[in-house]
C-alpha cells in the first residue's frame, strides 16, 4: 500500500536557526477520502518568511500558530488523484493551505481551482502569498504617484521583487535593498529597477543619497535590520511606510529598536503594519488588479527549488542567510 | 503717540530650555491701517508646544520656521480697534495668528470674527488649535469605538484633555497619562476619565494592566518619552497610534529610539503622524463635530494664564517642565 509521509511541528523554535529537532517526520497511511472529499497529490509547496512566525504562539498574531504535532502550515499547488466532491475532479490542478505532507483530504473549502496550463510555480511566486501581499501593500497602503520614490527592503524577495516591479510599471523611482551583489544586479538588470543597495557592503546613507536625491515618498519595509533608520531618515513629507516583514528581527532575542517617533509629526508620515490574511476578503480585487501587469510581461520571478519534503525544514533557514535566489519552492 | 512692544525671534534655541536672549522685544509706533485694513489690539495670546518647533528650521516640517528678526508667531484673540475693511467694525472680536505683539494690522485674511459672548478663553482652549488638533486627531485617524480603550500622554495638556473628554463621551474606556498626582486627579475627578497615570511616579506597566486590561486599541501620543515603549507593547491587535506630539525629545540632542516594528506587523498596527495645518480646510467640519460636546458640557477646560508679552518667553518652557496647570494663555 502507497504510504504519506507528513513533517509534523515538535517543538517550538528559540532564536537561532531551524534545526531537524523542532519537527517529526511521520510515515503514515495513504489518507482515504469520504462522501465529498477530495485526495490531492501536492506537486509544489512554498516556503514563505510568515512561516517562521507560525512555529510560536503569539496571541496578537494574524493567525493560531501550528500547534505542536500538527503539520507544518503551508501553502501549496498539487493534483486532484480522487473525488467524491462534485466541483472537482481527477487531475484538477489545485491550490491551498496544503501543509507539509505529500497527500492530503480536503473537503473543498478554501482550495482554489487553477486555470490549465498555469505553471504551478508562477501560481506560488506571483498569483498567491506573494502577489497578493505585494498588490495590497503597495496599493492598498503605499498610494503611489508616479515620480514618486519608493525604496523596497528585501528587494529580491518574493514580495519585494513583485512590489519594485508594479510600482517601475507605474512610473515611481525604484531603489531596492538586498543583501548581496548577485541578487542587487538581477534586480536592476533582469527586473528594471532604477537602483539597488547591498546593505552589507554599501554605505547605505550615501547611497540612498545618490538614489533617492528627491527622498523617499513610499519605503515597502520586508526585512527591518540596518537599513530601516536611514531609510526612515530620508522620508519626506507625507511619506507612506508599509511594513509587511521584520525577517532580520523575527529570531533576535532582543530585537533593536526602531527610529524615534518626532519626524512622524514634523512630516505627517503614516506607517501601517498589515499582514495578508486580514485582507483574503479582497483578493479577487486584488487579483484583478495584479494580472494585468502580469499579462503584460511586467511582472518577472525566479524560483529557488528545493528537492523533496524534508528540505523544507533547512530550506526555512534560507531567509535568515538571504542566500536562496528567488521563490522559494520545494518539489515533491 | 502710544507705543506697540513686540517680541521678535533673535536666535534659535539649541537644546535645552528658551532663554530671553532668544529674542529681542522691540518698542515700535503704533502701526496705521491704510484702505481695506484692520488694526486689532491683542488680549490673550495662546501658547501651544508646535511653537518649540516653529524656532529652528526644518525643511520637512509642515509650516516653515519663524525667520530671524520676524515676529515670533502665535495664534491669539484681540479686539479690532479700527478698520477700513467692509467686513470688520471697531469692537469686533477676531481670532488668528497674530504672533507676539499687542497690536497688529490686518488685510482680513485668516481672521476668524468670533461670536459675541464667546470668552477668549473658550476660544484658545478649545475651538482653535487644541480642539481642532484632537478632534483631526481622534476622529479622523483614531476610529473609536464605544468600549474599546485610549490611552493619551499628555493628558492634561490643552490637545490631551479634549481628546480624553470626547473619546470618554463616546464610551471609551479612557487612561490619561500625567507627569503629577495633581494633573492626575484633576483628569480622573474633573474630566472624568477612568485612570490616570502618573509616568514619573507610577510603575507604569502595572498601571497599564490595571487601567487596560484587555490592552489599548487607541493611543493618542502627545509627548513621546518613557510611556511609549509601555503602552506600545499593550496594543492590540487592529490597533491605532496617533502621534500628535514628542514634547519630551523635541529638544533632546539625542532623542530616545523609538519600539521595534515587529509588532506593527504581528498586530497590524497604524500609526500616524500628523499636525494639524495639514487639515485647515477641515476645519468647519471639524467645528461642527466638536460644537455639540462643547454645548452639552462634555468639554470642560482649566487656563493657566500668564501676564503681559514677556511672560510668552519663559512661558514656553512650561512645556517642557510641565507645571502649568490648563491651556496657557498670555494675557496682554
Amino acid at each position: 500500500m502507497q504510504k504519506n509521509t507528513s513533517i509534523h511541528l515538535a517543538a517550538r523554535p528559540a532564536s537561532g536557526p531551524i534545526t531537524a529537532d523542532l519537527f517529526e517526520v511521520r510515515q503514515g497511511n495513504m489518507p482515504e477520502i469520504g462522501p465529498g472529499e477530495i485526495l490531492i497529490k501536492q506537486t509544489h509547496m512554498s516556503l514563505d518568511p510568515a512561516m517562521i512566525g507560525w512555529m510560536n504562539p503569539d496571541p496578537e498574531s494574524y493567525i493560531p500558530p501550528v500547534a505542536i504535532g500538527e503539520v507544518m502550515r503551508s501553502s501549496g499547488v498539487g493534483t486532484v488523484i480522487a473525488s467524491n466532491h462534485p466541483d472537482f475532479n481527477a487531475a484538477d490542478q489545485v491550490s491551498g493551505m496544503f501543509g507539509w505532507t505529500e497527500f492530503l483530504v480536503s473537503k473543498g473549502e478554501g482550495l482554489n481551482k487553477l486555470q490549465p496550463g498555469l505553471a504551478p510555480e508562477t501560481v506560488l511566486a506571483v498569483f498567491a502569498l506573494p502577489g497578493l501581499t505585494a498588490t495590497q501593500g503597495l496599493y492598498g497602503f503605499g498610494h503611489p504617484q508616479p515620480e514618486e520614490t519608493i525604496v523596497i527592503s528585501g528587494a529580491a524577495g518574493s514580495v519585494g521583487s513583485i512590489v519594485g516591479q508594479l510600482a517601475k510599471a507605474d512610473g515611481l523611482n525604484v531603489v531596492g535593498v538586498a543583501g548581496d551583489d548577485e541578487k542587487c544586479a538581477w534586480i536592476c538588470e533582469e527586473l528594471g529597477f532604477d537602483g539597488a543597495i547591498n546593505y552589507k557592503s554599501d554605505n547605505i546613507e550615501e547611497r540612498l543619497a545618490e538614489l533617492a536625491p528627491e527622498g523617499v515618498d513610499i519605503y515597502f519595509e520586508n526585512t527591518g535590520g540596518t537599513v530601516q533608520q536611514p531609510v526612515f531618515d530620508r522620508m519626506n513629507a507625507h511619506g507612506r511606510i508599509i511594513v509587511c516583514g521584520m525577517i532580520a528581527d523575527y529570531m533576535s532575542e532582543t530585537p533593536a529598536p526602531g527610529p524615534n517617533w518626532i519626524p512622524l509629526v514634523k512630516k505627517r508620515i503614516t506607517i501601517r503594519g498589515f499582514a495578508m490574511p486580514d485582507h483574503l476578503a479582497e483578493a479577487p480585487a486584488l487579483l484583478e488588479k495584479l494580472t494585468p501587469y502580469v499579462l503584460d510581461g511586467k511582472i518577472k520571478f525566479r524560483t529557488h527549488v528545493l528537492e523533496g519534503l524534508e528540505a523544507s525544514i533547512d530550506g526555512l533557514n534560507l531567509f535568515f542567510s538571504g542566500a536562496n535566489r528567488g521563490k522559494l519552492i520545494v518539489e515533491l
